[in-house]
């Protein structure tokens, strides 16, 4: 069992030279006994965003606060708080923070690898 | 691809006679393609309560509004925006609203039956 404040679960870095201003706190994962999906906050700074690419592995999406835009599949969706999405595996996505003031945070839940 | 905002997604009541005023949204499931998990809005009114049980399948939840209470192992957790928590299969829990005015919202995401 793991209960705690999003808050208090270390912001690391997105690693990727092709993101700007974006992080990404593991809030459960495989390190909790998670065994099958781990739920992270990404967080993008403003005029941030994540790489434009795609992946083995879907995503389930929750925006909590900010607001945003996806690039899928030819289209630009707005993200705003409450919006959901599914983002299946080897779709080309990419989040980007439309505000200039205000951070973007959203929930990303992905499969664990195995 | 699916891209909602949560309260288009019709409000199911929660059929445990166990439970009241408990309603659940399936914002992503089975039936948009997800293959792994399936990502749910749980609703609990003022004073209400979901059934104090334990099943196969992990909870991974995340509040998004108002204030709650999980009871788990023994204890009692509060549950404020922001909070998230991992409860492993098999273990006993119960959520409830701790407020008389407002409603409680969190996400849980919980593995697709295979």
């Amino acid at each position: 069992m793991k209960h705690v404040d999003y808050k208090s679960v270390e912001l690391e870095h997105f690693p990727d030279p092709q993101s700007k201003g974006a992080g990404i706190r593991w809030l459960i994962s495989e390190a909790d006994g998670a065994p099958n999906f781990a739920m992270r906050m990404i967080e993008i700074e403003p005029c941030g965003y994540s790489p434009l690419h795609s992946h083995k592995g879907e995503h389930e999406v929750f925006v909590w606060s900010g607001q945003g835009e996806l690039k899928i599949e030819g289209e630009t969706l707005p993200l705003v708080q409450g919006t959901a999405v599914f983002i299946p595996e080897d779709v080309e996505h990419q989040f980007a923070n439309a505000s200039d003031t205000e951070k973007l945070e959203f929930i990303c839940v992905v499969p664990v690898k195995k």
